[in-house]
């Protein structure tokens, strides 16, 4: 079996001929990195995936996480995958140098986070996990919170997590019910329930540190009563030491897969006991949050992406070596079986997958790139980029989490019964996967975000930006033969897109929101699909620039190989957007004006 | 949790007001049946399937069937269940009265089988398995082959399979290796290896009967020179006693789901005292076999229908009672949550459940009509039926099959969470799920069936019944007003269809077969679309017929749910067929033409 999980040479495609992160070593702020060190830093992040995360891929997901005299007991490698990338730097990738951390471009960062989560996705869980929420106490705590959890989140001895979702609220924040009451002394009471929490409990480390949403007693009802709260595991007594603070594991949930990263219920403040501490100010909290969240979300769609990766290089290897059958044209059954790659639909769900997993880490990519550029630009024209961020949030959290599903499903369809039994990963990929479209918020969630929230953001300014980062790469691909046809029906698929966006907001005037978000979901997709129509553009430029340029010839089958799965996405995927706009052109508000007594039977 | 997997009054429906089963019993071969009895046999199938089938759904999934002594053990249950079906006569359910059996309709047997995997698809198989196995018997072998099994097997004591896959023949049949060596006695000597083999090893019953694919010694090469066994685990020595037939199992598959069945390795022969009978005449197996092929293609689709079913009730059940959010025009955080199901995306997720799933049952029931009419006509009248048969089945089997999994992936969704974890059956739906487009040829296979067979056989004689039966549905829909646009609508996407086909069959002429079949799977989506939206066609007639003869009150929301599920058909998944469209008109040879070494990277 393959141990390739990810392609070194699409990423330093991606990195440095489509992305270009050399050109933000011009700015100031990353202008101690060069090449040079980027190199080293990918392969050495390689190195760590394939030596540390990758062996354990398989045994994590075999033995998963059990509560165990109220602890939940992990897999023995996540301690040293902890330690490691404490000490590696890997949590603080992003972290400025004068707070201890590496200072990486984002773009750097993120591709090692990706080839992580390519080599195991649930084992990089915990630190992406930790490194969220110390850059959320970082960014709007305290000094004396920052100093008496950050350094030590940062070494690998403390989780971090992300405490939102309880039993009466999950997709509607609005109802938490966890209540903080104000003590005399610096901290809060802390009494509620707390469920879904990823790495909420596990003895791979010292300490848990949830970063969790409470509301203060005689806090304004709904959202705007959010307020955000350190609560350890074990807090720190006047001694010094570490004490339990009324946080108890009640329970840890077996999963359909992502079975090496424990999901844990929290019962906290059982004996009155549970301090927390107030991060920034009351009834902010879901503010705050949203840094994280927004983090996850483009985490979630790199993770959904880096299995979806791992899958098609699996699939790939099968359908190199596995021979069965003989060309359509010829059928005679005494010549030899070919390898099943010859056959044209093992090439077209291979194709699939690359349009789907190439396109998806680009798009990631694309975010990755604007978190930098608003690192490094002065405040006016960081706007720009903050908006375009906001647009695409939704976009590179869903469009990779459901694809990647079908993406997987059809690296597992090229290994036939092989892909249905647990003597290839295809199957744990498809298992693992379908967390995705859950987690950070449902893609139903940011389907309601990017129509009903970012779409119309200040006037549509941030669509206008969007609509012209297109229309930009569309006048690039145009000039170019080999491209002119595809930007052509970006062209088309663009203008299409604006056509539906008018039209639903007409129907938002004319009928109300119901009506108008009644869709969000296929305008989602409708809108997902443009989105990495682009970022092929983007890519086919990258290419015909190189091979202009005299491309290597030990290049020339990436390139060409490129070409082709930029002729799939538009041959076959951009395709799917007719029938949505036909869809999304319509008023007849079928799902709102159905009665839910019509489903009795 | 609801113990709801199926709706009877959606069963009633199709049987008796879209496909009139009772119209049968007006010919001979019927008409010992009617209404009463059916509705009998209805009943004792859903009591069987909620008593015998349901309880042990998701034990059977968490045991799953190990080898060991060289046996492999299964669930307890499935010896009950054997025993059950043997003598409740459900094994028999379509044999003639003077075979003993049950001589019922193939619309009510069908059904029948449909509840029972509904229930529990694994713990359905294997009476499934036994009664195809024993019809091949009954079909092609010799009156002592029928005697010396068949009778056996259908009390439920002997286990029929089909071994078909090798390890180095899944989809490609003709390279099987498993070799037959006539003695001078009545029986062959086998020597192979089988895979995959569906209940080929198990305790729950005294004996396995195996309907085998192996190539006599000097047969020519590829599909012509398969032949079909009995090979059965344990043979009848001169004393009539049962001992060991060198059959072997090696091993047994871990897999995603579908666990309450063993899938089994077998080795034949390892002591050269495999004895194997001849059923027919030499090198006509392959063509014996697909009898039970066809019908377990069918089987498959329906197995895939059914958990869909399942699934589609068990998230119903969960957004009628989940409660969570508020309307998208109503956001007062101190009003109480609504149940999710209010949600206008909550309903499109069931909509687009209950569209596919009700759409795929009725096009499983229509294939059995076509069966059912094949029995009773005369034979110049039978052909027709026939060919409708034999064009259908690919789409029968790889609709449901393909789209089954989205249907329960969106039955997930609506749980969030809870729908990734083991306290609900969701996520067993969803592993279960996955072998459909598997087993019993892949989609691709499938796929090259319909546009490299049955599109073009007889002169596209069976292409031409298919439209006629559609343009019959649409002249009728035309009629009733509450029907005109769809009646439109699937009348454009025929017109598409026909176009579609046109232009494939003159690149076949052009470029050739290679090209002609580089995107059959996708023909195959395409055309399975519309197939469906013809039985909602059909569906839709059946309602307003119902309401124009004064339905019953207690009917009215069933009624009404049904029309605003067709409506959803109409709206939401036939205009995919206009992305299709667009890519399948296209010679590009994409996928052709793309050399292997492109993948490299």
């Amino acid at each position: 079996m393959t141990t390739k999980f990810i392609s070194e040479r699409n990423i330093k495609f991606l990195l440095y001929e489509v992305f270009d992160v050399e050109s933000l070593t011009h700015y100031e702020y990353y202008q101690e990195h060069n090449r040079k060190t980027f190199d080293m830093v990918l392969k050495e992040a390689i190195r760590l995936a394939k030596e540390l995360l990758w062996p354990v891929f398989e045994e994590m997901d075999r033995n998963q996480p059990e509560l165990i005299n109220g602890e939940v007991k992990v897999h023995p490698s996540v301690r040293k995958i902890m330690r490691e990338f404490g000490e590696g730097g890997w949590i603080t990738s992003r972290v400025p140098f004068d707070l201890d951390g590496e200072q990486l471009p984002h773009l750097l960062a993120d591709v090692c986070d990706f080839i992580f989560q390519a080599a195991n996705y649930s084992a990089s869980a915990y630190a992406g996990l930790t490194a969220g929420a110390a850059h959320l106490i970082e960014s709007f705590g305290s000094k004396e919170l920052y100093h008496a959890y950050v350094p030590i989140m940062y070494t690998g001895n403390w989780q971090g997590t992300m405490a939102l979702t309880e039993p009466e609220a999950g997709s509607s924040l609005a109802d938490i019910t966890t209540m903080a009451e104000p003590t005399d002394e610096a901290h809060y009471l802390i009494k509620g329930q707390k469920i879904f929490i990823s790495a909420g409990d596990h003895d791979g480390v010292e300490n848990i540190v949830h970063l969790m949403l409470a509301k203060i007693h005689g806090a304004p009802p709904g959202v705007k009563g959010i307020s955000l709260f350190v609560v350890p595991k074990k807090r720190i007594d006047q001694n010094g030491k570490l004490v339990p603070n009324d946080v108890v594991a009640s329970g840890v949930y077996h999963k359909l897969g992502y079975r090496g990263c424990p999901i844990v219920q929290l019962s906290l403040g059982d004996k009155n006991d549970c301090h927390g501490w107030l991060v920034g100010e009351p009834h902010k909290g879901l503010r705050y949050m949203f840094q994280m969240m927004n983090e996850a979300r483009i985490g979630v769609g790199m993770g959904a992406t880096s299995m979806a990766t791992a899958a098609y290089y699996a699939s790939l290897d099968y359908s190199k070596n596995r021979r069965q059958g003989r060309k359509v044209s010829q059928k005679d059954p005494t010549l030899p079986p070919i390898p099943i790659i010859e056959h044209a639909d093992v090439k077209r769900m291979l194709l699939f997958q690359r349009a789907v997993v190439e396109g998806s880490i680009s798009i990631i990519m694309q975010c990755s790139k604007y978190v930098d550029l608003m690192k490094v630009l002065a405040d006016e024209k960081k706007e720009k980029y903050h908006l375009l961020l906001e647009i695409l949030t939704p976009v590179a959290k869903s469009y990779p989490s459901e694809m990647g599903i079908h993406s997987i499903s059809q690296g597992l369809q090229c290994l036939g019964g092989s892909g249905y039994c647990d003597d290839y990963p295809l199957e744990q990929y498809f298992r693992d996967s379908r967390i995705h479209p859950i987690h950070e918020g449902t893609t139903g969630i940011q389907a309601m975000d990017l129509l009903g929230r970012k779409v119309i953001m200040q006037n549509g300014q941030a669509f206008m930006f969007y609509v012209a980062e297109l229309q930009e790469a569309i006048s690039s691909a145009k000039t170019l033969r080999e491209l002119k046809n595809q930007a052509q029906q970006l062209n088309e698929a663009l203008t299409r897109l604006q056509e539906v966006t008018k039209y639903l907001l007409e129907l938002a005037q004319s009928k109300g929101s119901e009506h108008f978000l009644a869709d969000a979901t296929l305008y989602l997709e409708f809108f997902g699909i443009i989105a990495i129509g682009w970022q092929w553009l983007l890519q086919g430029i990258a290419v015909q620039k190189a091979l202009n340029n005299g491309a290597k010839k030990a290049d020339l089958n990436f390139y060409k190989g490129k070409m082709f799965a930029l002729r799939y996405f538009f041959g076959y995927e951009l395709p799917k957007t007719l029938g949505l706009a036909e869809r999304l052109r319509n008023d007849d508000g079928l799902t709102v004006e159905m009665g839910t007594e019509l489903f009795n039977d």
